[in-house]
């Protein structure tokens, strides 16, 4: 078991089961030592979606809520790279940039805050200094795919064939 | 007559021709062997703009016409790499990411399906090797520039100066 | 006082001081020659920040108010470059691609002139050779961090240890 494996294990981390792009693409894409990762759906690990909206009083999700939904997204992108890095996420050498996009109300200002849901995985999983350094965007929007409540994608730098 | 350029007359496929940034930038920019290509917008050959919103009822797009227009911001954005490349699209050895939003309701969630129109492009033109392995997020926005339906943005690999 | 900071002088430009990520990121994650920074706010430099939407009539942001807060991302983004670089803006040798996000009014459709703020930053900061080559995406959301008017991320390449 290497580190990123036990640091899961201590963290009581279970990854999702790897997805399958929901379209006419992959989920994810290498140039040299760049993994570009599409943008992932907050898919539960029962294999159901974190659907709703940010915010808007009746019905919309708390900041804990589209968290959650932040955090689904980010194990989904740790499964796939797991996928892609043939089981050894000890290949992941650094994680560069994620970019979240959270479907809110037009009044929610509190973006950053749920997206870092997706932001505390790599550090969770990769340890501080490979999953903690990332670059960041969060961004608002009004519809996403599916209805879910946020989507994130990364690019992750990567070690090996 | 490259692959490439078989390819497209065997599909049917006639490029509109290069456009003009419509602001302060560049339609591609650089970088050793990879090529950012700007937010591209759905101009059909005839010069017009896929204008619109996908969804919401009376006077919205369909998911077909917000395919159609994806498709558009796919050929534009083959068009600018054949102006970029010197008229020789058999340089792209690979089509690596791809970024495409949807303008949107509220209550619109098929902007994957839109975004499919870009991707398509990509695997008729350049195959699917080369054009059909690349990553991707589709999102919604409730406003884009000049009131296109769809922007799609790209990062493909080239070989040569 | 090298280019850079002559070019600055010349045009007046005083730059924010570096910020701090408002949640759990960097502001910048550099993978070879490559540095790439985060959505960066727009804060003025007395720390307010420029929040609002654009259009909509009363109320709304006019496109000058939105290009100047536009501005001030392009400007907070050169601040965080300088505090990576050691101070050395000269060490920045392309500016790659920006992508901005404008907090826009379902009818707002003029994203690309608003985006300017930022692409202008830097072609009066760098030079038209260049900060005034890079590709560009502007696109809509209803809603962003803190009510911010405009979002901006950059890449942008770099020379140097």
């Amino acid at each position: 078991m290497n580190d990123v494996e036990s640091r899961m294990e201590a963290a009581g981390i279970t990854l999702p089961p790897p997805g399958a792009p929901k379209a006419n693409y992959r989920l994810a894409s290498r140039v040299e030592d760049l993994l570009y990762l599409s943008g992932h759906l907050p898919i539960k690990i029962d294999g159901t979606l974190c659907t709703g909206k940010l915010g808007g009083g009746d019905g919309g999700l708390t900041v804990e809520e589209g968290y959650e939904a932040a955090r689904w997204c980010g194990l989904n992108l740790v499964s796939t790279m797991k996928d892609v890095l043939g089981g050894d996420l000890s290949r992941v050498s650094k994680v560069v940039k994620l970019f979240g996009i959270v479907r809110s109300d037009d009044s929610f200002d509190q973006q950053h805050l749920v997206v870092n849901g997706a932001s505390d995985v790599m550090s969770e999983v990769f340890g501080e200094e490979v999953g903690g350094r990332h670059s960041r965007s969060a961004i608002g929007a009004n519809a996403l795919p599916l209805g879910i409540a946020v989507e994130v994608e990364a690019i992750v730098r990567v070690v090996g064939p």
